[in-house]
């Protein structure tokens, strides 16, 4: 689960589609500086909201608890064409209203997909967040739905996956390591589909979806900004709170892995590929399944590793050897269910893939023999700390913190304890860490070449 | 698809379990000999009847058209289970009574489970056919289930897998094979279940699977011995034609692959692992969903590259450059949806998997770049259809021939002209299917390994 899809609609057509997956990956960590308030309504709505007082803005979104990974098999790319037909209109307000009205008073909006969630955002001048709501409120039941627009919508996906998959090796290879890393768990479905299911897709698929997962008792509403908790609860309980719940909330079972006993690969070979690249993901615990502690120090590991040019792969791969063009780790711990972690580089022009993997394989079993130095400790926690720190000057990065959080099964404490659970992180824990979950066994290895050469796809 | 799981009950608690992949394989290749009756009663239950006059004995088949490949994500094993649970008796006949009965008469029983399908066979005397079908057809909507016979029965199940999953490195391999082989469809499913569903599974589970696919309308009674079709008509029409639709037959609309284009590997190493060896699966079609002439083909193409001492991949391998122990290939083409075209080869002491894997690959480049010699073919189809004409002189492989090909969507009509389309067959037509089908993009490689060493798990 590391895949999310923006959407940001700049026309009645055009859709420029920017993937924020590194962002996201430390998406749920948000100091423990501003108030937050954490209320629900009495139709099951969660109410979120974190005061931020220098400039007359706010950022206001809602989070359906319902994502690609609660997609009916065969039905693929449903969570995210539902995303795209949320656009549509209303009876109340049809075609464009919402989006014009935003427009006009200058503000932004945005929406996103993710195998956990689906969301909605707008940024816009304090005084219009009740009418947001409002607007927000009406479309989560009162979606119009006609095959006129259904149908052209369904071209608008079918080039977005064309633009952002089919043309894209790269992400081409990461659809097949997904669905090779799990062996039972919907997360080996991409978020935006398999091509040939999005094609099938129609609006009897999109309703029926909407009207089981849209309901106040799945959603949360995040709203940061110039406004307090008293004023949004009452603009919410005027708004949000006229919504009758429709369906139950999603309860959120999907079938688990089994123990996963046979490390794998995915070659990928394509004529467009110029820089061939390795990388591999292996299936950790996510912040919300890890036992305590864990997750903190895989966040330190990542770090550790592959973050930065002082990181270890870089500077021993890179640097030091010179064997590679790059080299990192990340850890995307923001799931419902599993996360990934994951390690990558690509080879200077004369060095093989297997002599970077090689390298890769030598830095963690060092990491695994040996642990890290007090120093590389430090510098990560500090980092770590510091960049949550500054990021919660961005409103909109703060409300996605707290959203992906709540609708991964985290809580608001979680979030606000995040770096104090950092900074307790010993360099024991990162060593059993990397000692526990970078097992080969729980990995699928990705080999992006330009063509199938006996060397390169490991025959 | 390709796994079987036959139950042979000796006792109320032994189970002996065969594997009979090898012969399902071929198993819906039936000559065009015997006459052969095909009708449907009045409640949706199709009847074949193939008469064989040589003893006074029938072998009775009840197939649902409902597998593993049809089970609910998170339950698998279910259909299994209920295979299983299809032995607790019902209210009419409590406990073994339908079981005693057939051993009293001198009758054998047993039962199987496939991605497709889950059948229930008796051998018996000619004159107890009616009787065993009222007993089929009693449990077809009869079954009683208790907890008391859940629970165990579970645990049966769960020891069954340990012995013939978990504690088989072969075995474990293959499944997760599947899990990489099918990046969507429920093939990558193991028949036999995750080991950590079946545990989930209970009572409620068990019934709900029956009562949504044990109908009449949903099953096929093949019936091959001393018997005519009027007088199978006749008692069919008396037992099972009493029993009343209670569901729709199954839709069978599976989730689809989308297009495979990365090959990839599975390593699996295990301590016992005491001959190393290389697998390869291609997704194929099947014999249901080919293009005419193609399944054929593939049944050709396997048995020269890989069948007998006189196949090349044998011959090469293990007679000429002595690198193999053993190598050989198989096509698996009955199947509802997909089939599955493996090679594979064991190493001799000193010589590496990747060296055989080479020597495969090399054998299956020629005859996509040359084809196959008339003499290859020629005794290749020779020998498949005097398989077939041999294997009808055995009644239980008649019945299981019609039965798997009319529950994957083949007619008895398709059964009868198999040998004919065998020797239809061109050598263009081989090369053909090879050129197409075996395309590393669209295959697995397993590797069976003693240990994770840097050679041999390809890292």
């Amino acid at each position: 689960m590391s895949q999310i899809y923006w959407s940001m609609r700049l026309s009645k057509v055009l859709l420029l589609i920017v993937a924020l997956a590194g962002a996201a990956a430390s998406a749920a960590h948000a100091g423990s500086g501003p108030d937050v308030a954490h209320f629900t309504l009495s139709n099951g709505l969660e109410v979120v909201v974190v005061p931020d007082h220098r400039a007359p803005v706010v950022t206001h979104m809602v989070w359906y608890k319902v994502g690609a990974a609660d997609e009916t098999p065969g039905k693929s790319g449903l969570a995210h064409f539902l995303e795209h037909l949320m656009f549509k209109g209303t009876e109340k307000n049809p075609g464009q209203t919402f989006s014009r009205q935003v427009a006009e008073g200058g503000g932004q909006e945005n929406a996103f997909t993710a195998s956990d969630y689906t969301g909605f955002f707008q940024r816009v001048p304090r005084e219009h967040l009740k009418e947001v709501m409002a607007f927000e409120a009406d479309r989560m039941t009162g979606l119009v739905l006609t095959d006129e627009v259904v149908r052209p919508e369904l071209n608008v996906v079918l080039e977005e996956q064309n633009m952002r998959i089919a043309n894209n090796p790269g992400a081409r290879l990461g659809e097949q390591m997904d669905a090779a890393l799990y062996l039972n768990h919907p997360y080996g479905r991409p978020v935006i589909g398999w091509r040939h299911e999005i094609e099938k897709l129609d609006r009897d698929d999109a309703l029926a979806f909407y009207r089981r997962f849209y309901t106040p008792n799945n959603a949360i509403v995040v709203v940061t900004g110039d406004i307090t908790a008293d004023e949004v609860k009452a603009d919410a309980e005027a708004t949000y709170g006229k919504v009758a719940e429709r369906a139950p909330s999603n309860p959120r079972q999907r079938p688990t892995e089994p123990v996963q006993q046979a490390p794998r690969t995915v070659t990928l070979a394509d004529a467009r590929v110029e820089e061939p690249s390795i990388s591999r993901d292996y299936l950790v615990p996510s912040e919300t399944t890890a036992k305590s502690g864990e997750s903190e120090a895989l966040d330190v590991l990542a770090h550790v590793l592959g973050s930065g040019e002082d990181c270890r792969l870089y500077r021993i791969l890179v640097v030091d050897k010179g064997i590679a063009l790059s080299a990192g780790a990340y850890y995307t711990g923001t799931a419902l269910d599993y996360a990934k972690f994951g390690v990558y580089g690509a080879p200077k022009p004369g060095t093989t893939l297997r002599q970077v993997e090689a390298g890769i394989d030598a830095i963690i079993d060092d990491v695994v023999a040996h642990g890290i130095t007090a120093d590389e400790l430090d510098r990560a926690k500090n980092r770590l700390i510091a960049d949550a720190v500054y990021a919660e000057d961005n409103q909109a990065t703060l409300a996605r913190w707290y959203g992906a959080a709540l609708a991964t099964g985290q809580t608001v404490d979680m979030v606000r304890t995040w770096p104090d659970r950092i900074r307790a992180v010993t360099a024991d824990a990162v060593q059993q860490a990397a000692r526990t979950w970078l097992d080969r066994r729980k990995s699928v290895t990705g080999y992006l070449v330009k063509s199938l050469q006996p060397e390169e796809s490991h025959s």
